[in-house]
């Protein structure tokens, strides 16, 4: 995938989680964005969980090997249900950073409610809402059986729909922020 | 660090965390361990989340490529305070084993328990009693102010009292059995 012009640029989001990782890519020029890829990696197939994590970094650097993307968009929710399933999703996310850290691939992560919000105007958005309005804004053919390919082509568009806003290390204190602002919603 | 004999064993253990990141080294061969290194890296000084990610990564990779362990031991707790710090530690034990995933290392991680237990016979041991008798089993000269490097050291000593019992993906499986059997003290 060479780089046309320099004001092209590619973005891969990830949607990491333990049982599917959904990816998609897009490339921007200027206002303009265009689909590439979407795609997920099954999971729940593996019984090992030292599996899962390597093949999440694999396929990760792979994408970032194969699309060259100038940033990476992930989804990253940080409220569940208990302690062990977020440890988990911790090392998901983690892993799928660190692939982005070792290619010095810029990260930013997004809460599901802010992808929501920023594809379809409505932070409480149906998974089905979301693939619907990927599918007019991209112009796809069709969609995925299974819409967890569209949560992470869905990080890539709101993460361009962020452009020009604090992205990077900065959306990282937004997160932060946000935390201390709801910790009457953590489990302490 | 050149192996000198087929039968010389390296073991890197990390205690992974948010604020700090303890490891240390040992050399085994036979029933003989050696003392070889310790450290800390000292991460709360950071703000930025990504940076304290990419400093786990990075140190992680350089102690690979620096001591070339046959083996890495990580302390992972599994119970928190809450989901998000629970998510933290996750992503922090994420990249560490990403690093490791990345050299084909392969990790066995242990509980805190499972570790003092190995140390000392005492499961509730303090972090004091666990760096006493590290010191008088690798014949330490002192010990640090820190007892973070400590910790590292300790889930590598684990490991080498682990050898010839289930080690790698199967002490996962035995994590994973562990969780079944407290699901009461999950906070579902």
């Amino acid at each position: 995938m060479s780089k046309l012009t320099a004001s092209e640029t590619i973005i891969l989001g990830i949607d990491p989680g333990t049982t599917i990782m959904g990816f998609g890519i897009i490339r921007v020029q200027g206002k303009q964005m265009e689909f590439v890829q979407m795609n997920e990696l099954i999971l729940r197939k593996y019984d090992d969980p030292f599996t899962k994590l390597k093949l999440i970094f694999d396929r990760t650097l792979e994408l970032i090997d194969t699309y060259h993307p100038d940033e990476i968009a992930i989804e990253a929710p940080f409220y569940g249900k208990n302690v062990q399933s977020m440890l988990k999703l911790g090392r998901a996310q983690g892993v799928a950073m660190a692939a982005g850290l070792s290619r010095q691939v810029p990260i930013t992560e997004y809460l599901p409610k802010k992808i929501k919000m920023a594809i379809t105007g409505n932070g409480n958005a149906s998974k089905e809402q979301v693939a619907r309005m990927l599918q007019s804004l991209l112009e796809l053919k069709s969609l995925p059986k299974n819409l967890d390919s569209t949560d992470g082509l869905a990080a890539a568009v709101c993460h361009f729909y962020n452009q020009g806003k604090p992205t990077g290390a900065k959306s990282y204190s937004g997160w932060e922020a946000f935390v201390k602002q709801n910790t009457g919603r953590t489990s302490e």
